[in-house]
């Protein structure tokens, strides 16, 4: 793999800035480019090197015209694509390019989330419906957020790919002085617990809305590691550690996240907002809303014993009450 | 075990007192005692029915006569002896007794912390220096905040003991509508790790003084967990989860409190802070800083990989830098 690397991300909100700004600090030789949707935020970048809308303080230093809403034309540039569009939208985002494009690129998911009818997570939708080889594609995942990254604070990032050269090269291709890089081979159990995850911030924040504290917090948290533990290694049993920082510390970082979406939309429906008011409030969708639904028609399949998950969703597309549903899930949990 | 339980509470702290609560709402016939030092504590309690210092708005309803600092007269009357006095004074305190006393009582430590010089945790120390027999020992552990059951938030609670019967006796002695127990037979590993999760709330502090962010947090405590895993299989190897919540729990309810000691403690040092004029500043000590040393002695036996606590102990005891002592550990962290 001592090609140089073309790198087009896909997607221009946070994560995908973050992911930028990392791909330049590194100073590996590779070029980027980077398609996004928003007419507007691309004049923006070409002009101000900045995103005005995500990070704004992360200058870019992307050339112009590695810039643009086409997406034909910045993917046929690159020989690795990194995807970083919500999942709900990315079928139709691909559906603008002829499928064969993705034809012998490496494909680089950093999104987190279910594809919606499929419930498939992008690593198996990419490799089912695109037919890229399992061992082209690589999985990006935290713990981190966006937002440390633009101040450079030091995280670690996974990549977990079934071809152990290309996770190396990918990381090689995105450690700084701030951001340090584990390889696995866990492609399916690092996508499905960075997934998960957000069901349990969402659970975290119906718990905090209704009142209860860090001490139930704790437990809930505790529970949560157990059964994503359960669902991975039902769903796809190898040798792994779920305490991991891929595993356990991507939960921690989302679900003790005073900021996450998940857990402020989870806030609300505690405190009694409707799922509908809570999202008109919050003008934004929480990917653990969707989570919790793909997550429910896929378990029905695996049948593994979740009561937090089976609960959020009882809240969620069940209108339980959530007083109710969190106070029977407090009896199953130790 | 069908005999009325006589509880003496040894210690007038936070913990004490919400133990009290417990044992108070508890609606099993029982009856409480409780010493402590000061007296003009014990005379308030004694006149309005609340501590004075800790938990103040808890309403207390010990008799005025089971109320007391006469250690002698308190643990004549009891058949259960629950112990919540801070580490390092426990030897003074229980030297002011005959020996004997303790015969044929059961001990129940709510201590968190190594007893100094010894370096050994309560159970150990009750059972080598006082001859308990070890399935007469319980240990009570968190998650639990005292604040939040004088707040009546629900709390689960562990209650270990060697002899299974026992642990449940105690359980049904405290269980309340706000506290859930969950009974365990692992009594050293339940107590190691309440001691060590107190250092690494002081780990997360230095971090966080540091200017270290939440990405970083997370990668810290899931590589805690596995050192805390790593040591009591080593000390004590039985089967056990560590993701239960007498472990994970307890660990995340403190690294991820804003309020505890140690983290506060933690914070000090990492914004420079001599240790000396952190705990003058504190006005109080935190239990973490004694904990490192004494993990420290007793590790130099057990020889566990624990980077984690030989940093907070570099920092500590050997005036290492926080700085540079943290970016040396970010590299060993994964």
């Amino acid at each position: 793999m001592e090609q140089t690397a073309k790198v087009a991300v896909i997607g221009g909100g946070s994560w995908a800035t973050a992911n930028i700004k990392m791909l330049l600090d590194n100073r590996t030789d590779k070029e980027v480019f980077w398609w996004m949707r928003n007419e507007e935020s691309i004049s923006h970048l070409r002009q101000y090197g900045h995103n005005p809308n995500y990070l704004s303080s992360v200058e870019i230093r992307v050339p112009a015209e590695n810039i643009s809403n086409n997406l034909e034309e910045m993917l046929s540039q690159a020989n690795m694509v990194l995807l970083n569009v919500p999942a709900a939208f990315l079928p139709d985002v691909l559906n603008k390019v002829p499928a064969g494009i993705f034809k012998g690129k490496k494909i680089i998911s950093a999104i987190k989330g279910f594809v919606p009818e499929d419930h498939m997570i992008i690593g198996e939708f990419m490799n089912k419906k695109y037919d890229i080889p399992l061992e082209d594609i690589v999985v990006l995942s935290g713990p981190c957020h966006a937002e440390e990254v633009a101040l450079e604070k030091l995280s670690y990032l996974t990549i977990a790919s079934a071809d152990p050269e290309l996770a190396t090269w990918f990381a090689s291709l995105i450690n700084t002085r701030y951001i340090k890089t584990n390889v696995s081979d866990d492609i399916y159990g690092t996508e499905y617990a960075a997934v998960l995850k957000n069901i349990y911030a969402v659970a975290s924040g119906i718990c905090n809305g209704l009142g209860y504290g860090d001490n139930f917090q704790s437990v809930l948290i505790s529970n949560a590691i157990r059964e994503i533990m359960r669902f991975v290694n039902a769903v796809h049993p190898i040798d792994r550690d779920i305490k991991e920082s891929a595993y356990l510390g991507d939960l921690l970082v989302t679900a003790y996240s005073q900021f996450s979406r998940n857990r402020l939309f989870g806030n609300m429906i505690g405190k009694g907002y409707t799922v509908k008011s809570a999202q008109l409030e919050m003008n934004m969708v929480a990917e653990g809303f969707y989570a919790s639904n793909s997550l429910h028609q896929i378990n029905k399949i695996h049948k593994v014993n979740m009561p937090i998950c089976r609960a959020v969703y009882a809240i969620l597309y069940e209108k339980h009450s959530p007083h109710i549903e969190m106070r029977l899930l407090a009896d199953q949990l130790s």
